[in-house]
């Protein structure tokens, strides 16, 4: 086995605080990376504080880890000693359901593996996140992180950025559509910039004014103050897709009256209780209310290196760790441009 | 003008009586046609009660009417007396928005002109439906009825018949596609009937068992009673599409569960309440709340001739209009096999 250094809940009530524990020793399909960067996801504090379920504790969360690997399985073919490497939200799935075999680890129907909070595909042993020193994952479930990004800011990329990327690829979001990204944080700045890239006009929804001059600098098109009614009626049946990252409560309807017929509201965010759908939001104009996960393994790959190619990466602010406490706190509070990442050298 | 006898509600607290009232005289473009029969809707009684706005009263309900032409303007291209026509849920629309220019009258942007309890384009002469002996109507929304069906029973096509076809034909399900349908009423027997024609393998989902037969009556292969956790359970993940039909609260989570990934529900009933939606029911196999309302006067048209062409009608029970308070409750009960039409000679 190999020994860790992490940081862990050791309940839902208790501060994060250092912990060792230990991973399995490189197996044959195994690649072993050293930890540089992990980004910190508002669902790290969501499933440290038991909010969507009850939780395996302790909980090491971190699920946008970048690093270099050290070591191979000797059946390796992927990665090498030395390579970039990175690890998303899912370390292994069953590999042959439907979903599976469709490149949709993410729908695994018998249950993926989760980076963290999850149970090994042996159901039993209990997986531990980034918010430490090294990490073991099978050279499936292993990413390539582009040489000429910057690597800290590649980290939300794995979560952040795949959950936005993967959604408005499906949906063939580009030149000609009219995209409106709700909710300017990890995931919604990261929906900007990949609506520009595929060539989408972009505007950012926000109750806040204040938000105009970083919606634009992100390379948003229009910016529309959802608290003003007279915005919000000047924009009925004028977008294509909504692309909702908001994982507070917010009224749907409100937001599906600006889509036009045949628009899809996209809903990449979590809020903690069930959304109230009006019939008429949905039959008024055969519109559609759709969710999307992450993305595949191969998806994921395929947005790195998108991102590689088009410069792409998050925009960061980076913490000792330390100091993941106080940044959950201002996360909670929208007081971050637009995700913190720990650089793991503090440990 | 052109007097008329009808049924109407005179406020919303009223039974529906005999009341006489007049139409236009028939413009150059106009339709006038006797009416024969008269479906009735389960929105007839809605829009009587006030159950989703304030409606305009007096009002004749019926909107799914039909009958032979007595009368055409001079500049009527597509019908001639004695033809036999029909009148669904709009008289006119805008025709300039880009819907109408789509064919989506359904959708007019400015608001199309309802049958009935609504008004005509001039935006002030209340519109009066089919529950009365005669209409005058434009062209354009005048629908041609196939000879070959029998015309009673062709009636409930220009509500319940388009509601279900359109979607169906929009999110082109058929063959290789499992399509559940939830509501053996007025609308879903008949999407179990348009289903089954397009090739689809169809499920009636039930919370009675009662309905098996009936089910299968109507040609679909399977039956699941959804008031039993066991068969609920083993069909997690195995429609493709549902098509939801239901008017009265229901979970909607509980049936989304029971699609594949990608699957899309879809909603063509309006419940009292919004419906509360779980953001895993969407996350959890990108999957797609969706609904629809009713369809075109193109693809109205298109639906009746494929029911010409399939020989396919409605299940009906004839009733007198003075019976209609008696229809309602009974149809409040799900007491209907499967839509009651107007006998509109009895009036």
């Amino acid at each position: 086995m190999i020994k860790v250094k992490g940081y862990a809940a050791q309940t839902p009530t208790t501060d994060l605080a250092p912990w060792d524990f230990q991973r399995r020793d490189v197996g044959p399909h195994d690649v072993q990376f050293d930890i540089q960067f992990c980004g910190v996801c508002h669902s790290d504090l969501h499933q440290i504080k038991n909010d969507w379920f009850e939780g395996i504790f302790p909980m090491v969360p971190g699920h946008e880890i970048v690093g270099r690997v050290i070591k191979v399985g000797d059946k390796v073919t992927k990665f090498k000693v030395g390579d970039l490497a990175g690890t998303g939200c899912m370390v292994d799935s069953c590999r042959e359901c439907e979903n599976c075999k469709r490149d949709l680890e993410q729908y695994c129907l018998k249950g993926n593996s989760q980076t963290y909070n999850g149970l090994e595909q042996d159901h039993k042993t209990p997986t531990y996140g980034g918010y430490s020193n090294t990490i073991v994952v099978n050279e499936d479930f292993v990413l390539h992180i582009p040489e000429n990004l910057d690597l800290a800011a590649s980290a939300p990329l794995l979560c952040a950025g795949i959950t936005t990327y993967s959604p408005l690829r499906h949906w063939k979001v580009g030149k000609g559509h009219k995209l409106a990204v709700i909710g300017l944080g990890g995931l919604g700045h990261m929906g900007v910039k990949f609506g520009v890239a595929f060539g989408a006009e972009v505007t950012v929804l926000s109750t806040s004014p204040k938000k105009e001059q970083d919606a634009k600098k992100l390379g948003a098109h229009h910016f529309l103050v959802t608290s003003d009614p007279e915005q919000v009626k000047a924009a009925q049946h004028t977008f294509d897709f909504i692309l909702d990252t908001v994982s507070a409560e917010h009224d749907i309807n409100m937001y599906m009256s600006m889509l036009r017929t045949d628009g899809t509201h996209i809903c990449v965010g979590v809020p903690p209780k069930p959304s109230m759908i009006k019939a008429f939001s949905l039959l008024g104009g055969r519109k559609s209310l759709s969710g999307s996960g992450i993305g595949g393994i191969l998806e994921t790959q395929e947005m790195l290196d998108f991102c590689g190619e088009h410069n792409i990466v998050s925009d960061i602010e980076m913490i000792d760790i330390k100091d993941i406490t106080t940044a959950y706190e201002r996360m909670l509070k929208g007081d971050v441009r637009y995700r913190f990442v720990i650089d793991i050298a503090t440990l």
